[in-house]
């Protein structure tokens, strides 16, 4: 019996024309094998990181698929950023509802190889499997660090200063504009203002560029996913440490301006709201000009927010400048 | 505002309560940082594989919580076995449903916790996340080589032996069973046999024990997961040669004996089924007796059952001696 045919099973053939065309990494082996293998550089260490995104939890069943794929990888590069890693590859687990169109599939595809491409981040394996829920896209990273200098949650000092990247609030404001746009303070926004904040939270901007000046500047450091004060806590506690922020340093797009300036109670969804995947750092006084000049040449700007002390609390000081109480410090799914 | 309490978020008390008590690598950094470090041994390749086990799909939503959770982690061991490495570690990919029991997780995670032991696996990292349909587990296996030196489905040379681990199809039969207890071929069995089927089928034996062994033998090799014909035609295709196989020559247990006894067409099932997590390999005949040995003190039976040579197809002599004809290569869920 000859088994060239039907060896093209439908998972390979689905592999055949949707993820071995994105293949340009030799460890991938083509995807034509159990396994990939990478040759790790000499003297480096291995950041491994996973996270899921699932249809109807983490996207809409209706964003489209390119923009879906293209967030999905880019919340773990988004990790790996924070670590100061640089990306190795990246291993892809989609499960996927009988009913998925083939123009879904082609579009997911498309939107994940333009990332890897962008990102430097070649495609080193996966599983597609069919499932009996909705979507669910587990994408695991894996990048390198030089021995023993990942940056950790842990590390942070008092006196460091508390700096993030970009601007925060931008997405959580957008997923809100999108299922509220009637709420206060998005009535008075142009459609400029709009489309900025809907594609922040269709399309993070993992801060690969800075991860080299992070890994030489930071005493510690935590990508943004829950919140930043939630965040913040969770780099607190794992450094032993307090952190203390003012609310009117925490930088803001234009647009996020303009809701606060209509609804100054939306601070509270800046702070909190999560998927803003920038970074927050500890880092020492006399190490900031160079994070800042690293950072300014990759684009990204870097704002001093708070500062690191003794204690083991996260407090913020409001516009107030009393501090705030706020209902929750990050969000969860659970 | 304090926030020792309200950062234990859902998500960080579900992994407080059932995760973090099965870390114990400290690349893992006790699972409280974005990602998990290690550092890889000098002069070593990483070989990495993921595999999602889905509910209705791969598992019954009914089978035991800890069985799932063993196996999810097996069939990537499986993978990680038939490249002849060694483990490393591992990242849980969880995303269930909000009506998961408290019992189910404490039994998933205990079950995984006791196979991670066994097999010298530490859980480095993962992501926890709720799912609108059923559970979804994908693990990432990571896994070392002496550099080079992986086992790949390419390599297998005209004249070597085809030989596999263990016994065949008892999984499938083991799913037959449960499916169609009434089918031919398992009336007559007794409880013995049929508690084997189901437990082959519920707890596969990834072959970890036998990865050096193949790694110092074999010119290729593939884990048997689709079913025997299908993967070895994969194996073929990576090497660009043919096999030929003896069905009489393939291992069964007294199960599947039993079975075939009574219902001689359901060698197809042994030999297209799947689930096996048995390793099929290409060995030159002069290391074949090496292999074996080191298999037998592992207690792992390794069995030729034919033979590589130059072509491009897979056939299957049957009992009487003539090619079968079987109706599908492997099993797909697509």
């Amino acid at each position: 019996m000859d088994q060239k045919a039907s060896i093209l099973s439908g998972e390979d053939r689905l592999i055949d024309r949707f993820f071995r065309p994105l293949v340009k990494d030799a460890g991938a082996l083509g995807l034509f094998d159990d396994a990939a293998c990478i040759t790790p550089p000499a003297g480096h260490d291995i950041v491994l990181t996973v996270d899921a995104s699932i249809s109807g939890v983490h996207f809409f069943a209706d964003d489209p698929a390119d923009l879906v794929a293209r967030k999905s990888l880019r919340v773990n590069l988004s990790d790996l950023a924070a670590k100061g890693a640089r990306p190795l590859g990246a291993l892809l687990s989609l499960s996927i509802p009988e009913t998925v169109s083939e123009d879904w599939l082609a579009a997911f595809s498309h939107g994940l190889g333009a990332d890897l491409d962008q990102f430097g981040c070649p495609l080193l394996g996966g599983d597609t499997t069919r499932t009996t829920g909705g979507t669910v896209i587990s994408i695991t990273a894996i990048g390198t660090v030089p021995h023993g200098s990942m940056v950790k949650r842990s590390g942070a000092q008092p006196g460091d200063l508390v700096v993030v990247t970009g601007t925060l609030g931008d997405s959580s404001l957008g997923l809100e504009l999108r299922k509220r746009p009637d709420a206060p303070g998005f009535a008075q926004l142009g459609d400029n203002e709009r489309a900025h904040l809907a594609e922040r939270y269709l399309l993070p901007q993992p801060r690969l560029a800075t991860a080299e000046a992070l890994r030489e500047t930071a005493h510690a450091a935590i990508d943004i996913s829950d919140g930043l004060v939630g965040d913040l806590a969770k780099l607190a506690a794992a450094s032993g440490v307090a952190a203390h922020i003012e609310a009117k340093a925490v930088p803001l797009s234009a647009a996020a301006r303009a809701v606060l300036a209509g609804a100054p109670e939306r601070l509270e969804t800046v702070l909190t709201g999560g998927d803003d995947y920038e970074i927050a750092a500890a880092v020492p006084e006399n190490r900031l000009a160079a994070l800042k000049e690293a950072a300014k040449e990759a684009g990204v700007a870097v704002t001093t927010i708070g500062r690191i002390e003794t204690g083991n609390s996260v407090t913020v000081r409001g516009p107030d400048g009393q501090p705030l109480a706020l209902k929750r410090a990050s969000f969860s799914h659970f």
